[in-house]
């Protein structure tokens, strides 16, 4: 069985599509050179006047309220609209949702708007769902596993393809379970690997539009891949948080699907 | 005579303390990385609507206005009120404090909140106590030892710990001077070590919520001492700015109990 | 024919130009870094009220609406207004000028207020000159040859020095192109290495207010080619763009007048 998303990699170089990121203030730079090191091209662009006009030349546009002013909010607004008359895909990653009303609110109400992905950690996705109170802060304090029927309530409702980040990675949509194994605990102690895993979501959503054979779900779980398997690759070549930051980007750039095909365990289930 | 604070790194590791953040744009990733790699969980929430709520489940807040738009200073209103409710010990960094109008009424109107601590230059902790005019932007134009008075005076009327950072730190508390010889020129090169400290201390603050026996004071001198030691042992391992806030964030990481005791010389005083 | 750029390197160094940044968030903090490991000292100041006072004390100022929140739009017309009132050269980055409306109103509304540089890619700056409608978000899409025109166009207009970085940089005043081959394709790969050469430029402009012997137009060649060799310099001690953005920070520091003459090729012609 061949997963299409080991040659997406390839595809996402060639079309290096544009992604459109509203996101928090701790993590733009971080994720602009996560997309440049990957492939992509990112855009920063989220304020109340631009996002909309942006979001419809966009390939894809991620939507993440970490740090949200009421500006960003407005913005974010306007990008889903943009991005839906466009017919953009959106992935929405609901950072610290649960314990935060504001955003949880936030979170829950655009769910209706048709985003193509949603990512986040098992405390996230499990309170997106209405199924938990959410994690501490930004960490996850629910297992991956236990994420899985809040996985499947997403996705049946809103018909996203529903990415539960953790030491395994679950890709859930009606009907299939992709768990993925890749990865490294250092990614735990880098800032935005998280949100810039969100990023590269849209971008390789973004490669869906260019060549509609590869699904939404294989988009998703190529993104997870790409970013499990250059942490994989990076860990062993540095020497601490600061140093694997630094190869990681590195190994971002220089993953080949040859590696993602070597380095990553799948497994698929019919849910 | 054993110094807790040697001790205390350990015990960082072992709580992990929840950090707000209400910081600066510009350092904001760098805070969270050093964070993380010091063995705490960063979380930059920041907004007025938020910052009350999370305030009240952090286990130590950080303050600093050094890109302060209006939506942050409401949010820092909120985190005061969260945190003087809830008894989270909260950290004071007067950024540019003196020459700036407006962040100088800030920083001088919430001295009256019962911060825990206030760590800034020698330039600002001056002009915080009203003793000066303040540095150049963020430079420090007063040497550490012209702040002395300044940080008596604050220290007395505050009832907060006061730390001054520079070539040598001064901790200061009623009746108590901390003189800890640690750190490296190259940290003054790297944006957001002063800024990250502020957030590293307000880690340590955390910790005495669970260990009552490490004294706020003990806490501050730890925060100064893991930030100036891990800044010794990256210098000699990197080629020049760029490289050493990569080892920097890896030495955070790595150091240990007898790192600190072994690489800070300190001297107490009766004050 | 000397040169007075490949000095200018030492002046910088020896006079550390304080730079006022109203810049985008994602850049912030590479930006600072990239200021400080040249040998300038960065303040992100940009709130509507401060930004008019710390112009008036800054060296050097730069206006970059990369993400611009209303807020901060507010705080660059302030800044204008106290460059110009202390006589503070600015420099404008008109990124992404083009395709969004906004931000192009915001800088053609104010080139009529004597920017002393502009510096931006080919697709920007015959956007802002009005002959074209932009690039791809940030990306160049138009030739730097194809942007001559344009810059001769804006720099008689505004009597500014303008610069169109690229593979090959084009630095045009009224008479005057000179050609800058330096570089590194490895700099289109990390984030802000476009925008902290807007701030670099303003930091060499703030050296000619303590050397009027050094003018305008050889501060912004001497700014491109500090970032140019410092790129050739930080590409073959790096495995990838995550390593690459690390030696060229360390690259920046550590260039000299020296190795400015030697990496860097120039063309100058009377136009």
């Amino acid at each position: 069985m061949a997963y299409p998303y080991f040659q997406a990699v390839d595809l996402l170089r060639q079309h290096s599509p544009l992604v459109q990121c509203l996101t928090n203030s701790v993590v733009m730079q971080f994720t602009a050179n996560v997309l440049l090191a990957a492939g992509a091209a990112p855009a920063m662009c989220d304020t109340p006047e631009e996002s909309a006009d942006f979001a419809a030349v966009a390939d894809g546009v991620l939507l993440n309220a970490g740090t949200p002013s009421a500006e960003q909010y407005r913005g974010m607004a306007a990008a889903i609209r943009g991005a839906n008359t466009a017919g953009t895909p959106w992935v929405l990653d609901p950072v610290a949702v649960g314990g935060l009303k504001k955003r949880t609110d936030f979170a829950r109400g655009v769910l209706a708007q048709q985003p193509a992905a949603i990512r986040g950690n098992a405390s996230e996705i499990t309170a997106l769902a209405g199924l938990g109170t959410g994690g501490r802060g930004v960490d996850a304090t629910d297992s991956v596993d236990s994420a899985l029927t809040a996985a499947h309530l997403l996705a049946e409702r809103t018909r996203a393809v529903v990415a539960v980040s953790g030491p395994q990675d679950l890709i859930v949509s009606p009907g299939r379970v992709t768990r993925l194994h890749s990865g490294d605990p250092m990614l735990q102690l880098v800032i935005g690997t998280g949100c810039s895993l969100g990023a590269l979501t849209a971008a390789y959503l973004g490669v869906t539009r260019h060549h509609p054979d590869l699904s939404t779900h294989d988009a998703v779980v190529a993104a997870h891949a790409h970013m499990g398997v250059a942490g994989q690759l990076a860990a062993p070549r540095s020497q601490g948080p600061g140093s694997f930051a630094v190869t990681l980007i590195d190994a971002l750039h220089q993953v080949s699907a040859g590696d993602l095909r070597t380095h990553s365990e799948i497994q698929e289930e019919q849910a």
